[in-house]
């Protein structure tokens, strides 16, 4: 679809399952603790995928037009009354999840819980895939000079990779096994190893992507056939010498998780992060007396200072996740390019003016 | 069955299912390491009825002669050339899990998953419930003269609900769900409301049980019929004013630890310590986008000198458990009447001289 | 002195050392985020009679009148637009401390740490020891009808002594010495014992206040005299039986910190909440080598909750904590009293029409 | 001095104050719960030199003549009767600190705070500096093939810079200063930046030293000269961008410390490792209302497995800390090397015929 004329806010907007289009909005004005946003990079997730084939994901439903996009960076170009931390021209990476209420989620450091949250590109809440958007201030983080707009977008899908090492305490010298060689998969690699874990194994049915698992850092792959859980979990504990301390399923396939149950070291701990069938068949009980936590999460919180500290720095190489750039005008060819799966992540840029990474 | 004539250590026996003996056997020689003790209280556990009529627990079978019991204390007699912290006289409550080695979980604190640990009366090793007894020194821990005999006993059912509170992270103002209301459940009761717990609901079918939970401290009782697991949470929630941060699972069945997931606060814990199906069916889903914890214990660990500390101080009242005597001599009528489920406790007095609390 | 005529918000106001006033001040106009509450009982707090004497704490100078008063219970009369969980009519507890910014402290869930918090009665931040009052709505949390307002307003300095015992992790069957038996070590010790501490072992100058701490639930009292830190150390075991795992310093004295490390036990914790000089010499080594944590606290974070959860339970009982009352027309005097020490808590009444508890 | 005539097990044996030689002691026989090691690599740790110099650190005195050494690998060579996971031709690090009850420090996961716990080369325990020695097998650890006996021997000092992270909770993304660059400062450097933080800040007295911190990865170091701690800390503060969450103090000197409380983030961690004067003068009251915890450390437990699985996969490098080896028949003159400070670690040969890595 061709942009509309006068497009100041060129806006990728979904209307419903299969119907995604570009439209002009009209430029928003910062509230007294927000600031407005002129957009630079934003990466296409699964999840604006899926709300564009399928118009909802789970009891999420689109039920009017909804900006897409979430992954995103940007330049700030005028700020409101409150704001002290930021000013014009400054370059920000966005945190997509803003509490509406300090109820007692956010009050405990678990933010991300609370029922009320407005998160960009979830319905009802318009996305960022846009020229210009507006943005609480304080879930926008000032991006160094070293970190490029497009490492600032990459810390979205890298929070959900450390938040879920987190979770599952990763640490120096651990073993760990990842279940699922996607994007997630990829980038719960990469933060395993960068928290020090000596060896990480991933597993998928995918021999493809099992080998981009390796090139990116996997220690050991394992390639999913016909194999019982049991038997994964046991080839997976000789693989590494002993079972790992912690397992990181990022499929939600029943089968899958049940391996993660089998082969996680007693003790240790298994986090959910794919998501799969409302009701799933477990060995609860061989988890339960060797003391497996079984903890799911739930998107991120408390990671976007650190993780630009730590980009800053280079102790994370996320630049070659990037595979695909498309300016915002050609937004809809970028999606059908995210949906065949190709590469790993489409990048959409939204200044005409800087399609620089 | 009577008891052997010159029965110098009578010990009850199991050979089998069904076939428990009254038997003598030598009186052991501690090693350096260990105390001989001589017996006073120990109490009847499920599990001691479970091997007496089925032979087994799961993977444990009873393959040759075992003494059973394991809830213990008793009076050091005799201590090994390496003991320095017990001498003969002193009165001891009795840690039934010895580690057999140092390893990697005994090491980090969680010795109860060692898996080689020595554990009274579970198949091979033996039990305590006769008239002499040696055990590992380090693992015997002095009583004051204000705790009875049969309060060190009961650490180790109270330990259960000690661990199961700790690994829930209940403390004070926390609101708990307790389903089932057996020995385990009221132990766990009574632990929760002295950890500062400020409403604890316990669940079960049976409304004397639940009777029984009132009257020891529940604040809140609920019988469950035919109700779903999502109502039944439901109506728990409702109860409280709001979920329950830790909910803790005693029963085992599929539909309690079902409700378990739906009730529990998000970022709050459930704990499994009822065992149950090998597979259960869950709403695992809906647990990890909340961030319900799930996790299960495995006996206890670190429990005893802080059980004693608090019996010491009368911070917790254990003794109404106890609502059955028998002397050791009719141990087999004792299990009996431990099988009938008739009252909580039953306690075999295994010294002739004081059949005391 | 007297109140103005026509006072329709009646307000304590300190202008400098020595120097508070009772003024009109406007009712206020609720912000959106905001509710407007008709205040109806305030404690008199150490640091109120603070400001009075001296005019500042520290680096805190009132350098323009500020009104007094952060212990506070009132009835909410007027919400603002955006306000969801209270209504006019509600009984509400009010957290003095209420962040301006949503910065890392807050989203990691130690918002007392934010530096830019607004805290009642802290310069400049006017207090709400006055008729009517508005406060952030977050921060205002519903009483249960089994809550009076003192109870609701006395949760202020119990949160001190909860987030205390939190932080030296207090739990069931854990011997905690609380040196200072003043306002906030009978807080601690109420609530060690509520958490499930088995001894608490309170130590004082005075014997009148050890008495007192008798009375509410001490396990043991020391008096000091003249002994040395490693003397008073000694004592404190020999009474406890072994040393306490944690310590709690509520005076700011040197030689009670020094105590503080040398009565800890191994691996346990020393809170520091009594404020003092601002240079200490400790025996640090001693505290390193047995890993006796060193742990401070500033007021306090996620308290209000769980306190109101346990006051509604009747867990812990702190009605006793008032010992004076007088209506908001005679805070003068009321000052003039808390200042003598006399009793432990002064409640201000600031409802004309209700002056029950 | 020479080696004596038929020295079947040659040793370095500190006698006094100045005084160590090499002797020939018996070859020890293994009790059931140990192995007979041929030892191979053993590095010179300060301490082995203050006991060389002084006969005494602090408390510990060497009062009758003590073998040396406490960094080692070996080679198994005989098991006792009880032995399971280790048997003959098995290359082993060796764990120094080696518990000999099992009190409630071991039971709870921190062993090295046992205070009966035998510690090779303190007095009165002998250590492994030497042709033979019989340790407790649990506390030797197989090393794969991939890991050399240098790097087995280097565990050892490893573990307090593991330990020291681990107890400031040092973890991805973390800023972390560093202050002091000896040998302990550089492990911690280490292994701080394997654990993911993102700046690592050195400071020292000695510029060589520094360079050396900076050439195996400091981000920054800083010289002292002659500002005040705060002065230090603001230049810390300003160098990194922000206050580091994490300081880990590593010379003991009293100003050092003050700088670790002025320079550390609110709501971060100071951990105490140099060990210093008694009594130190401290601004305890910032420390305190910052929430900045102090934390000792007391050698190290838990970091021998996933050490050597960290070294296994070469997580981190540690080869170039040894800059000197000599046979053990010239243990004398690699004292002398050691005392005077040129290089990093000394590392001694005891297997005549393997004087490799």
């Amino acid at each position: 679809m061709a942009a509309p004329a006068k497009a100041e806010n060129l806006s990728l907007v979904v209307h419903g399952p299969g119907d995604i289009r570009l439209e002009n909005y009209p430029i928003p004005e910062p509230g007294p603790n927000e600031v407005l946003l002129k957009m630079h990079s934003v990466g296409i997730c699964g999840s604006d995928i899926h709300y564009w084939q399928h118009g909802r994901i789970g009891e999420f439903v689109v039920k009017k037009p909804m900006v897409l996009g979430h992954e995103a960076a940007g330049t700030v170009v005028k700020v409101g009354a409150m704001v002290r931390h930021l000013k014009p021209g400054d370059r920000v990476a966005i945190e997509p999840g803003v509490p509406r209420e300090t109820d007692e989620f956010c009050k405990n450091g678990r933010y991300n819980l609370t029922p009320s949250i407005f998160f960009c590109a979830t319905p009802p809440d318009d996305g960022n895939l846009c020229r210009f958007y507006k943005h609480n201030a304080d879930f926008c983080y000032k991006l160094p000079d070293s970190v490029t707009f497009e490492e600032g977008a990459l810390i979205e899908p890298l929070s959900v990779g450390i938040y879920a090492c987190r979770r599952g305490s990763v640490s120096l010298g651990k073993k760990v096994l990842v279940c699922g060689a996607g994007p997630v998969g990829i980038v719960t690699l990469l933060v395993a190893k960068a928290m020090g874990a000596s060896q990480v194994l991933v597993t998928d049915l995918s021999s493809s992507r099992l080998a981009k698992a390796k090139e990116v850092g996997a220690d050991f792959t394992l390639q999913i056939t016909k194999e019982s859980p049991l038997e994964i979990a046991n080839k997976v504990e000789s693989m590494l010498g002993s079972k790992p301390e912690v397992t990181i399923e990022c499929t939600g396939a029943e089968s899958s998780i049940q391996t993660g149950i089998y082969a996680t070291r007693s003790g240790g701990t298994l986090v959910i992060v794919g998501m799969g069938s409302e009701m799933v068949n477990l060995p609860l009980m061989h988890a339960a007396v060797r003391e497996v936590d079984i903890k799911g999460v739930f998107r991120y919180c408390n990671t976007w200072p650190m993780a630009i500290s730590m980009l800053a720095s280079k102790t994370l190489n996320v630049k070659p996740l990037v595979t695909h750039r498309f300016p915002l005008e050609k937004a809809v060819e970028a999606f059908e390019t995210s949906k065949k799966g190709v590469g790993l992540k489409v990048m959409i840029k939204c200044d005409p003016n800087d399609q620089n990474p």
